[in-house]
């Protein structure tokens, strides 16, 4: 059985609450119901760790090294834009990493387009809001995998 | 039943072919096979194609419009990088669409960091190989959506 | 008599019907009606051109070239922001050529501020929606010349 | 009838003195005159009004506001490129404005390519030597509308 | 009865100890205790907050969300030139908040000169000494308001 | 008792008329009441001035050097961004000033965020509407100054 | 026996039409032709393409692929300078490839200066000529060759 | 006997008071005076203006037009970094024109490294005090012309 | 006796795990042990800490502030490229300060090239591994002075 | 009979010892042969010069200027970059220079793709090793031109 | 007696051979000539340096520290846009020097713009020929000074 | 025994001459005595070499190739800012070279903040005065090394 993790960055605790126009109006507590049910419907184990402390994230990706886990998902919220010590705890990770962001970041402002985080990573899921996280878990089970 | 349309753009058609250390070793033929399976699976139709002419895809993605297409799957390849074209086609559709890299873009060449088509599609999905496609075809079929 | 050759460039096959909010809800074939009409007003033939494949406009620009056109309109759609080819093409014609747009292109976003086709022209008109086709013909036929 | 407002900005006093290879060699008074008959052609009024010192453009501008004009002609010169003081003016007005350039401004030095005006008018035209404020006019004017 | 929240950012706890002769020689305590006794003058409720990490400042922030806070004073420090987090935190907040600085940030550094918070916050004050702290206060409890 | 000059530039005279979503909808008339006002209140003296023309604003600046004015508001208008001819007006004034907008500039269109004329002053405020230009009237007087 | 191909680009078709002060007076068919005697002089096969149409380049270049050609000359005229669909097929080939300019693009407007493709071949010449098109193929057939 | 116009810009009239540390202690009535010595000495007439209205200079240029002038002298103040204006009055001279600083500008902030007046200059002289005008009236005069 | 204090910001405590290939193999502890031995063999004290959270790097400056510390010898990790917050606690310090790099950050990816504390700093020791740190202590120890 | 000269700039005296993975692996002297055999090949003379002082090269381009040197060949290695002074020297020369890269400077670092003395030339080869010599000579000498 | 120093960069002995359209027709012996010429009139020393390598002209600068010179004369040529070896060297100089340029460096290349020199002269003199180093001998031994 | 080579680059000769507030007041010979003692002290030999001639930077550069030279420290002075040329001597060495410089570049100027020459070296020390070469020997020499 896989064991994945997976972490909401800065002020992700606040979705549903602030701004739903754009990040839409299901609450973390939602989302992370959704995450805890896809996770038995494909047979994993799943650990979630929210935290407003960039350093906190960090510590918990350095915790996840020795941990057992199989793959990280990670929406870093505000942190994507600048955090190049959230990239460099990844970029020390044995395991894929898939940063998901809920919104099209390219349709916001411009600073938002920019991830410095997502070169660390295998790849990069936007825009297709809370869907992202479930459809990175897939990936990192390895279901319905290309040929 | 829904109908998607999946839309491989320039020297796609040599994906397992040229330079696999990139791009991977299976060739669009094996990724159109899982494609075809995927939307058995997930009980929809898809229409494949290809082209390594910029304006043939403006004109594909035309007769989409008014073609009973419910989602659009493209990789546009190079033309990820320049084609305004391509970004107006999809702005004007109806329907969402999602832009799929095979490889992580943000790992590559400073030119391929930035893609002038996301900001007219739903999202975008990049660096999960061709896995990316079938989770592409899930988002737009609503398979496990979130609350 | 006058013969003008009038190029609509790519996608806009689909004015009216693709973004009306930005481009109008003419048709083409309603501007293009104008267009016709206008012509036999001024007393000059009129040949319209429309694609989608930048080289084929290239093919065209070539064709006016040793076929008697007097003077060009064209608005070449997205290619007017990168399509040095047929900036190019308009640069060998010994005959005047107005680029047409029919948005402000200056209210819009960033990239569509900027002609590469325009400095190979002998002047724009951009703003005054599909007027700006026949305003351009009435320049090139001479009419109500200032001194 | 329609009243027509004719703004020529700094050193459009000199046209046809000051550097003609540029600029043409007929005279602001051969200018002047051309528009001046063709508003009778039109059957619209037109107030002509030139200035070197930009406030007086800015307050000729704000009289227009409460001064029954319905359209306004303006080539405001070398202000074109950094006047937002002109362009705020113009942008606070309830009728069209179209800008003209008699040169075609992107064929000349970089600073000339780019306008700070033109976001706030309806749009502009550039290259068509003087004809273009007789074009400008008939749009204003509404004669020969496209559909 | 108003309640307004004041915070200070990154190092504001040396203000006074740190480089007096560019943030003056009054230390935190002296401001903190200015802001209590206007905040009596006023007839408002105030809550000082300071922190050199910027997650707890986004905790306090989402702490003000749902404790009955009616404006927000902040200076954060040199976050001010990079925290998206704080950006957003406040662009979720219900209630007004203005940015402080006691120096003016435009004669100073290159760095120092953008905020990225602003655009997130009603507005700004900066080079009014601690005097800004103040008048922000006056601003949000609505005193001398003009027509 | 001191004297204060407070400066209104560019088309700010049609403040509440242009643009009121943008610039709110009392008058520059209704504002001016509120600044004299508000002097009286503060037992000061005021000079109120505004024109469209920059070099009228350095002549009344160099005239305020000689005429025992003991600090100046001033709201440059479209002037903020591109006159380094205030700028050098107010480098030389031995008496404080402020620099007031009512919007937050930093949320408006790109060019809007810089201010030439803001490194030659004590400090800015922007954002608070007309208060602006009260707060700036209490801090020039020294009304509740912090320690 | 070495087999080449020599690929023309978009507007090549017109040398010595169009333009003739900066590309030279002779055509196409007269470099052509010297093409051809030159294959001779040096023993090898050569096969001519030109196109307009830059998804048919990439066509012609796929099937170069598999088509027993040991060298390429390619001049992708205003291609040089954005198409990174070229780009990306020639940088797929096994076999080497030379791009050769006529004119000396360092010379020339800016955007000419830099070409998309050259990454992707193993050399460039430039500014020679029509003999660009006679060096490369003799470098490409390892004539007098260095240590 | 020639005939010299020198143009003061803007705050000139307050060199010596304004910022001597920068501009030096001479008043302009100093520096006039030793202007008007200067062309007694060099036996040629002098005709000296100042204004800080952009476009009153511009008036004042084109005078010199018409005026007998056979060579100017300018020092626009602030303007230099922005008046395209007063440049394009300068191109239009068929006189010499030269461009003077008393200041080294390329010793003081980066905006005033640049002028935007000079390239429509025959020169400038800059950082050699107020002797600069002198040293371009003897330029002007033909006075110890080299070979 | 003198007082050091060697800061390992974030991700520095997966040294010799994380990258050996970039940052070498020996871990944290090892570094750790050396700078104790050194210090004994220069005769100095030192206080070794390391966080992840760049606040509490903040907050460890500020207490050597006010504990004896007589230098300090940083290497701040990733916050190195952005944390203008640990610039500014450093410039607050009354003692040098000495950056350190154990890998040559210009060798590396652009973004590392730059550190936005060193200019807060007295100099900075990159690409000399972790002899760095010994080699700032015995600098900062003023070993073997220059004269 | 013509005489050309072969200038080798800065370190390319140690080709074939430093870093032959980039420069390959002959060296000067295996180089320099196979110019003068070349020559003699061609019937034409050749001078060789190679020096790693600036001003040397830039003396021995004058001492060609009136030397009776038909034709240059000038690798002037990193001076490539920021030369201005071999440029200059190039620009004045009455008969036709070909700069000659044997690397391919477009795929190394970003510094080295541009040349600030190729728009003095006539044209540059790069990427085609050592042989890029032999082609330049080839060129200008005149062999195989093409019509 | 003041002794002055004139040194001629890279180049400049050719001048009058070199691009007369440019540069003038009169050789580097005439103007030197003149040079010496007016130095007697002026009643000083001059010593004339010409050097094309950039070290050569250091040395001569650090000769002239120790040698009596009272000030310096230079035109760096090429030198002048990228030298900052030849600004340090000229920073140290405790006598005034003036940058010299015969063209006007800011109507031609945009690289001839700058001068990476002149933040360490006392001023700069351009476009006025050759009469530009009498003038800046006039300046230094103090003819004429203004007040 | 080791055998170590100091290089002082451009107007280092001038140290403790030419502007001792930023270089300090000990003059080279000073330095370079220390430099002799400390090799002494390190049991190792070392040649030390000034040059103010770019070019023969890179010949000493070459003979340390071949000369039994282990280390080099190098302080290029003005060169490190600009000279592609002695960063390729550098990049062909064997032997690890450390760049010193005796002031904190980043405190200075924008241009010094740049080195092009540090790639090529194995680290930097700036900052540390001329005790930076003395702790360049000490790691060159395996001083105190870490684990």
């Amino acid at each position: 059985m896989k064991n994945l993790a997976v972490i909401h960055g800065v002020n992700l605790n606040f979705t549903g609450i602030r701004e739903p126009s754009v990040y839409g109006s299901q609450t973390l507590d939602d989302i992370n119901l959704s995450i805890q049910k896809h996770a038995e419907a494909l047979g994993c184990g799943v650990t979630i760790f929210q935290s407003n402390i960039e350093g906190e994230i960090v510590n918990f990706l350095q915790q996840c090294y020795s941990g057992g886990i199989d793959g990280i998902v990670i929406n870093p919220g505000a942190y994507t834009h600048y955090s190049y010590a959230i990239r460099d705890a990844i970029a020390g990770m044995p395991v894929p990493a898939v940063e998901v962001h809920m919104s099209n970041i390219h349709k916001r402002e411009e600073f938002r387009h920019k991830s410095v985080i997502v070169p660390a990573c295998t790849g990069q899921i936007c825009g297709l809001g809370a869907d992202g996280y479930l459809l990175a878990m897939d990936f990192l089970c390895g279901k319905n995998p290309c040929p």
